[in-house]
């Protein structure tokens, strides 16, 4: 049996050490352990199989930490972890007080930008590089991209700017994988320069050489060939262009490539020439998105992210029926409103899994529109359906409506345009940590002129609040929590409510609960314990005044309660209404604190923060005092 | 004397009653007639004198207002506004109750999409043109965009979508002006196709032709011929490429182009055969900002904005000297602290002049970072730079930060970056309206955690906050007005005070006014007619807590002032502080309504906002009864 090379590697200075021939073991050591930790824990799985050689050959090549590796994304940077001192606590991934998910620069000095948001990479880079050339350093720096990425408008921006600083020695790195060929990126992936094609001939020859070299205890095997044979027979089918090519040089890159990013030695050698060079560099390289294990490079997008599953069958089904989630809720809601109202579409920032549109876009195909990872994009064209008698739905992660913040404000709420925001992942989301935040959702639209603002406390309200909110004539937006919610039944009704009316769900004394959204359950609970009155708000604008009055008026405390950072959010809303009003009573407003919230089990942060029923009940006790 | 075209034509429908052959004279009085109504009202100049001609064929060739122009930016569409119903309200541009600067959807049918930012209107029209053919109507869309917002992430992002929509009748016409050739937007415009130089000179030879028909009672000429003799000579000199159609023609588009954008009977014909074809079409035209106005012409720059002027001899230079804005004061600190401390650096996105940039990029042009219409970019980069011990300083409009928000988050607070926003245009900015309104910024920015927020209230302490800020290690903003202050001596000192600390300006009693930023002026005057106490507050996050509590306890009434949002804003963080303390005393919030906030002289604004001195005064008699 040969020796462990990775057992020897603690951090990039110890393979380092390792003469130039030892890189392809520990690429297939650092693969297996990879594989091996992430079925335990879980988490991101079929990208980091494809970055394996990649990081190995940075590491290399580059002197990190003093050279900086910005992965874009972030999701590909396991190997990356386990590279750099990060090995051992693999068992502890997206867990509380654990490795995070994406790179952090708080865990490592080897973690040069924190990153879970798609298309900073480049940016990021180059601040850092023109950083250090204006202070006189050597270090060179390094964005790694996936063509998904890129085709964000961000990314494009950055190019724009990096390509035009001539004396710039910045190294980004385009992963082209094979989940680039796919219809909802755009015609930018599509690509790939005929003058090229050559350099493709010879890597398929080589891929064809290294197909036999595979991990045999293993259902994946490694196997480029087949990918490079595709590509091939693209340029055969006379489609390839140059656009790869015109585009980055254009843009004022040199621009090497494609290479096979399976083939560490090859890589060892390209970045070794290309860490000399002076001047913006761009290099293409090949990868295959899962390599190295069948069922992944199967299905890619299935193995995105993984459960813990046993590597030799692929994941262990859970024997309880998983529960209902908003997402699904949300998916039957909207194909359920399209049958009846043929105004109606559905539109993406290329997150059709994550939002529960696959149903929709089956049925609907005609009404169904990915634009890609374009946030900013998708809303405006919204806006312009919206114009012309359609009737938008925009589903979209609390984190990423962050990008479109403008396009909300400027071209949907100034015009007061019918369009509606089906936002998830509003409030905790867990292992994804604080880069995917939904808490601030409540705060950035309450201040917009025009909005209506709701936010369901269970399965059932919440496609009572989507059939609301849908058929008003301006924009409004539901935010719904992460996950499953209370069990309740969602029905399949399109019933509507009267906008900006709360109703009290328990009738208590002293203290009233001005509950909103995921809150109105655990504060129910807390108010069995202390008979407090609770309010179901629904609406956090308009806010229900009427309700808001007559609670003030027979309690003697306020308490507001929300899964949304305290600062400007629903509570906030309440204490201006009541100010406003001459209202003078003590109010207590719980929330998310204003602090960076980490990644973990969303229970354990939930309690953390004082917002599951114990937390709920003892700030109430304290706030009587 | 020929019969004046102009007077018959009030709307398209009279202009498409017109022969072909009439056009040119139409286009010739158009010319004029906008250079009279500008120069009476001052407004968007340059870019409008470059889309006479284009703006005639487009409503001879389309049947507007059922098909849509959709006019990026939007500061080139008066033209398009005398030739819509609007000739006679020309002399109210920008004024109060007045014509808006820009498309406004409430004001016209023919104005198709309302816009002020730039880059948005590829995904508008392709959101009404998809609207369109999925309910079956044959209108065919157009959206006219500069090679300038080209450059914006948001743009690439909608061209790599449209150009996948096979079916989509789609127009987008790249109007490519002097501007474009211009190193702050980047690579893209540099390049001209190769394969079109025949038609290049075909352009020249036609232009030369043109250049004998003058307006011969202006300073200016209409003289295209220099303008594409130049883009002769790079074609000649090697360095056009083939960027523009290996670019849009790979993103799906069929390229047309260049034209003559000045050729109003071309166009004419050009147009008309694209609005027959079928799927994304691409024009490009060529056009010359400030076109037919030899001051406009040399300096497009300076003309693309102007006050009241004499056509025949420009600019009217007033008698009083201007005094100081808070865009100057701004732009001095930032060179005085550059001389102190050479890690800092100054980041725009495509906004030295606006953000008083000027000086700085004379003075340290090294250190100075135009990155093009690019404001996600900007933050990032930004945030890169701060990773490797630069101090950047992002000067940016508080509508443009918008943009920008998730990059604030992601990229600079969550890390806790040491990023510096110097944020102008913040609160009501006046004749370019609610595209352009300030109003949202400190609700957006309070629930970040990690950020510090300042808000000067003159000159002096703008100085004062901005060093103040500048020199702590974690993300900052100090948030000012358009325009001039209180007419108080910034000096040159570099002085810092202690964070999170206000102070008492007035004692009075009975009412304290917690005064933010640009309020503090208007409130110590309405105070001395009621004997209030007035505390300049300086920091929205942090608020200074003693202070608060003291003035809590002194007096019976608190009075929030702030030039932002009421929802979220500064004086919701009093509300919030004092509720978490039990400060139980009626509060009134003075801010911007929560209504879209119209355009107009900015005093007049404010004044209808209740923001002037008798505004202030008796919105607190009223809540003092």
């Amino acid at each position: 049996m040969t020796k462990s090379l990775l057992n020897q590697i603690e951090l990039p200075s110890d393979l380092r050490q390792l003469p130039e021939s030892d890189l392809p073991q520990v690429a297939d050591e650092l693969r297996e352990f990879l594989l091996q930790t992430v079925c335990a824990t879980g988490g991101h799985f079929a990208s980091n199989l494809g970055t394996v050689e990649l990081t190995v050959a940075l590491h290399y090549v580059y002197n990190t930490p003093n050279d900086h590796l910005v992965w874009d994304v972030g999701h590909q940077s396991y190997p990356h972890k386990i590279l750099t001192g990060r090995k051992h606590r693999m068992g502890t991934m997206r867990q509380k007080d654990g490795l995070a998910g994406f790179p952090k620069r708080c865990e490592s000095p080897y973690d040069a930008f924190g990153v879970g948001h798609s298309s900073t990479s480049i940016g990021a880079a180059l601040g850092m590089q023109v950083a250090d050339q204006l202070q006189g350093r050597p270090n060179r720096h390094v964005a790694i991209i996936g063509d998904g990425a890129m085709t964000a408008g961000q990314a494009f921006e950055a190019l724009n700017n990096a390509g035009d600083m001539k004396d710039t020695n910045l190294l980004v790195i385009l992963n082209d994988n094979e989940m680039s060929i796919s219809p909802n990126v755009g015609a930018l992936p599509k690509y790939l320069a005929s003058s090229v094609m050559r350099d493709v001939k010879d890597l398929v020859k080589s891929a064809k050489n290294k197909s036999e070299k595979v991990l045999n205890k293993l259902p994946g095997v490694l196997d480029v060939a087949k990918r490079f044979e595709n590509k091939l027979k693209e340029a055969v089918d006379g489609s390839p262009l140059d656009m790869h090519i015109s585009l980055f040089e254009k843009f004022g890159f040199e621009y090497t490539g494609p290479v096979d990013g399976h083939d560490v030695l090859g890589l060892t050698e390209t970045l070794k020439t290309l860490r000399s060079k002076s001047g913006p560099q761009f290099l293409h390289i090949i990868t295959k998105k899962g390599n190295g294990y069948k069922l992944a490079e199967n299905d890619p997008v299935g193995f995105h992210a993984i459960g813990k599953m046993d590597p030799a069958v692929g994941p262990v089904k859970s024997s309880t029926p998983a529960a209902v989630t908003y997402t699904q809720v949300f998916g039957q809601w909207l194909c359920d409103q399209a049958a009846v109202d043929n105004r109606l579409v559905g539109v993406t920032p290329a997150m059709r899994e994550g939002s529960g549109l696959v149903a929709f876009e089956k049925q609907y195909p005609n009404r169904y529109f990915d634009v890609g990872i374009a946030e900013q994009h998708a809303v405006t064209f919204a806006g312009g359906l919206a114009c012309d008698g359609i009737k938008p739905v925009v589903a979209i992660y609390s984190t990423f409506l962050q990008r479109a913040y403008d396009q909300l404000v400027h071209d949907v709420a100034i015009q007061n345009l019918p369009v509606m925001f089906a936002i998830d992942r509003a409030g905790i989301v867990g292992a994804d940590g604080p880069t995917h935040a939904g808490a601030y959702d409540l705060s950035f639209m309450r201040c917009i002129p025009n909005m209506v603002i709701a936010a369901p406390s269970d399965e059932y309200e919440c496609r009572l609040l989507l059939s609301t909110c849908y058929q008003l004539n301006q924009p409004t937006a539901v935010r719904y929590p992460r996950g499953s919610g209370t069990g309740v039944d969602a029905g399949r009704e399109l019933q509507t409510v009267e906008v900006g009316k709360g109703l009290i769900r328990r009738q208590g004394e002293k203290v009233a609960i001005l509950a909103f959204g995921s809150m109105v359950q655990p504060a129910l609970q807390a108010a069995d314990n202390l008979n407090a009155t609770v309010a179901d708000m629904r609406f956090v604008k308009p806010l229900d005044e009427a309700l808001i009055i007559e609670l003030a008026n027979n309690h003697d405390f306020i308490v507001t309660v929300e899964e949304n950072a305290v600062q400007g959010g629903a509570g906030s809303a309440v204490l201006e209404f009541m100010a406003k009003n001459k209202l003078c009573k003590p109010v207590l407003n719980l929330g998310i604190a204003d602090v960076v919230t980490e990644h973990g089990d969303p229970k354990l942060i939930l309690q953390g923060l004082g917002l599951d029923v114990v937390g709920i009940e003892t700030s109430i006790r304290n706030f009587m005092i």
